[in-house]
């Protein structure tokens, strides 16, 4: 067995209700395959900044520094969303932690488990066989570029920047898994308008020709935007900017039925850090609704990446998929038009995964 | 009858065709309800570049400034979208025009015609009565703001910038039309990271105040990139910035069935600029094959804001709803599991459309 130190942090919102059971997930694997794992606990967004007024507190930080990998949770308060002149907010704690930590790709599989077919807004045979792996960027872009505000407050603005070198890390990273998948890669900008997407294509081109095999798409924005609801089989590897990024993959949410669903591995310099796509949803905070699947995937995603655990790994997808043909659902992915699905909260429905675990 | 000068822009790529059937339809309505309608034609674009040098010839420019109202068709070419490096574009003409008339606020309608409910990849009960009118701004953001690339052309920015006049005078007419329709208001930003979002919320916050018979929501993008496949009901009124304007708009476009049916009005100053959302589409480009009702509809578009011709506006309209009743489609609106549809080209589609008009 292997000895690691993985340090959980829940966040806010249904972060704390979710990470638990991607936690318990973790300590169930450890038990069955004789691993050692140890866990700790960090604080970080708005319950960081009401303990310490701090969104992400150095002991947090140092934690992160030293562990071997990261089960994140959620970040965000409607108090923050509702007041944009607050000048500490719960966002800056998960900025901070990916521009430290050097994670600068974040990965993010959009896969429908065939139990969920029925669950989206989208037709079953447009979904059936779609597969996309994102690489979006996520230390660079409008979200670290200077921010400004004039001093009579009447203008704003953000700087979109981007480096060859960052765009040049990605790339690879999105190419090399291409290889390992359908050899097709599609990049994403907007290089009719703006000079970042410019530099971002003409490194992409370049890359490009390290990967005869791979064939390469550009397309813009907009257009992917559209594509992604209207034929998401067309797309196997998406490598796109942070902002980009966000925007696609939440829209992508909706080819694997829910956002609910969603785990994300975020890589770079050294430890890894894994979260569900979703927020921290203040609207079902506290009711213990939410589903717990993100959490779990996203420890699966842990045992893959970080640790090299693939027969783990699977092992967990394997429990998830269990429990939906079981027919056991949270609120998100329940289908509203069959009788036969089993309609539970986080609880019950983390359970049920620890249960096809065993 | 009225008099009036409409400037023609076809443009690139399948510009050139459907252009000309906005324009017959512009014409079959003067000669119906016995108005004077004057055309002039302009060059921009690609085809500007060629002919010029330049993607705005000043020539264009002038003739947009003394018309009533701007027919155009779409921009963009192959050419300059594989060559990042370029430094004379197709795009720089439409948006210094954009910039030049003041053309600020761009509706884009996004509603369903019941004839094609089957045509999208959405399912027909996620769809069925959804009907948002989005509020673009189009004269500012990381559009506009300053382009840099350094010397080593290794870094390449942009600046995302607002100006609360610019956020206030688009507010105002998206309420304006919010308290004409179902008097919910949406506003899309990306408040929890970007400063220029922080203002754009802050100035929506007041303006709201204006309107207390309007219910205001404040929606993250990302969450509304999902929202808007999710449940485009929830919408009425969308307001948001240049650059995710043009991505949920683009991404909406499934919501009516295809691009191909997509007008949309950019208005501001003075003189109003009617255009479809759909691109110069050059994989199609010169097949005969693309969709001429997104031109119509913008000819339509044009009748009603810019003429205040609401009856003639209605009667292109009709004449698009009775064309697809007949089972009239071009190929991007087929339904591909029934045989009822008689698929045909640009210019068959355009003359069914006008028959219905007589
Ligand atoms: C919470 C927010 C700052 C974050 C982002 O925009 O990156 C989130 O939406 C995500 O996708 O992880
Ligand atoms: C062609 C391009 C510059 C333009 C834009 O991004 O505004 C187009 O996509 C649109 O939406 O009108």
């Amino acid at each position: 067995g292997v000895e690691k130190k993985i340090l959980v942090i829940p966040g806010d919102g249904i972060g704390q209700e979710v990470t638990a059971w991607g936690q318990k997930v973790l300590s169930a694997i450890a038990a069955n395959y004789h691993h050692n794992f140890t866990f700790e606990e960090g604080i970080m967004g708005h319950v960081a900044i009401e303990a310490t007024g701090n969104p992400l507190p150095d002991e947090t930080l140092e934690k992160a520094k030293n562990s071997d990998a990261i089960l994140f949770g959620a970040i965000g308060h409607a108090k923050y969303d509702n007041d944009p002149t607050l000048k500490v907010r719960p966002e800056q704690g998960l900025l901070k932690i990916r521009k430290e930590l050097g994670l600068y790709a974040n990965l993010r599989p959009i896969k429908l488990f065939d139990e969920l077919l029925e669950a989206s807004s989208i037709k079953p045979e447009i979904l059936r066989g779609a597969d996309i792996l994102f690489f979006r960027e996520l230390t660079g872009d409008v979200y670290f570029g200077e921010k400004k505000r004039t001093e009579d407050r009447n203008t704003a603005s953000d700087l979109m920047i981007y480096h060859r070198y960052e765009v040049e890390r990605i790339a690879r990273k999105a190419y090399e898994a291409a290889r390992t998948r359908n050899k097709r890669l599609c990049s994403v900008d907007k290089a009719n308008v703006l000079e970042a997407s410019r530099l971002w294509r003409e490194v992409v081109q370049e890359i490009a020709k390290e990967y005869p095999d791979v064939a390469t798409e550009h397309m813009f924005i907009d257009n992917a935007a559209m594509q992604l609801i209207k034929d998401p089989k067309r797309f196997d590897v998406v490598l796109t900017g942070n902002l980009f990024g966000d925007i696609l993959t939440d829209e992508a949410s909706q080819i694997a039925g829910s956002m609910g669903m969603l785990a994300s591995a975020s890589v770079g310099d050294k430890v890894g850090f894994y979260e569900p796509i979703h927020g921290s949803a203040h609207d079902i905070a506290g009711k213990g609704i939410a589903n717990p699947l993100a959490s779990i995937l996203s420890a699966a995603l842990l045992l893959d990446i970080s640790f090299g655990l693939k027969t783990e790994s699977q092992r967990v997808i394997k429990a998830v998929e269990a429990t939906l043909r079981q027919g056991y659902r949270t609120m998100d992915i329940a289908n509203k038009h069959t009788v036969n699905d089993f309609i539970m909260g986080t609880d019950a429905m983390g359970a049920k995964v620890l249960e096809n675990l065993n």
